[in-house]
């Protein structure tokens, strides 16, 4: 989608390594909220370095407003690197848990489903299961889709993370 | 371990309905901030409903201050329903990607240990490849542990999503 300067909006994914300290989050998502933009996904969690958190964001702007944003994460004292890994080669992945009406009767249908989805069902009662999944966000959303008939009851999904292809590290210096 | 207070302090797991809007993300992980209160994991992605979205919130703590955030984040006003998880019975997950040095040599040795632990070799290089997992943190910890050895290049966890089990919601209405 273009905007009004003619800039093409898109969906960025940004690769932030971070200190692990309270304060960084607010920090991280108050620079994007100041400049009114909503991020889609964020996940952080913890790296093979206990110190240290990694980041993944997604959000939907334009080029240059993003190069803005991340030129102004860079200068965060306690963030450590930042990348914008969208124009990279990368492989991403989101996990969602989706809780969907079942009784007895519709059971082996959904069954069905997820086998083909090569997604796995790990809780199951009288009326309904707990359905796991993990792929790119498109797959989540098909599977989404294929289990609205049946009644979704609640679903949490992590957000996407990803880290560049091949031997190379998706952080580079600042 | 308990605090001073003889209070034990744990891991809390809080599930929170948001709507989807710019600045609640920077709200919620305020409130934990200036307590000194630091996040192990969040993630906030979309639900069932476009304008809804679900945070995954893991914090350590004493009992008597996650009662008091949560109440004071009930009070916030795009904030719809905050539940800590942790005492009742759920499922929870996490997703990691992983990327381990492996040269042709000991590649085999690798897919052994990957084919244990049902995770994936989702890409791979003359040098490297990128491992995905989904399960317990205790799980992800312990594949993390067995790979140390051949080189962690570098590794992106979600942090953790829950549901509780069966046909209940996770969210009660404030």
């Amino acid at each position: 989608m273009a905007n009004g300067n003619g800039v093409m909006d898109k969906d960025h994914t940004l690769s932030v390594l971070v200190a692990n300290k309270p304060g960084v989050l607010t920090h991280v998502s108050g620079l994007f909220s100041r400049r009114g933009y909503n991020i889609d996904s964020l996940t952080v969690g913890v790296t093979e370095n206990p110190d240290i958190s990694r980041m993944t964001i997604v959000v939907h702007g334009d080029e240059h407003v993003i190069e803005q944003v991340t030129k102004q994460l860079n200068k965060l004292i306690d963030i450590i690197k930042v990348v914008d890994i969208s124009p990279q080669e990368s492989v991403d992945r989101e996990l969602a848990l989706i809780k969907v009406n079942a009784d007895a009767d519709r059971r082996s249908e959904i069954i069905q489903i997820v086998d083909i989805f090569r997604a796995r069902i790990i809780d199951v009662s009288a009326k309904s299961v707990v359905i796991e999944t993990t792929g790119s966000s498109d797959k989540i959303d098909a599977l989404e889709e294929m289990m609205r008939p049946f009644g979704i009851k609640e679903m949490v999904r992590t957000g996407k993370v990803a880290l560049v292809r091949g031997g190379r590290l998706t952080q580079f210096d600042k």
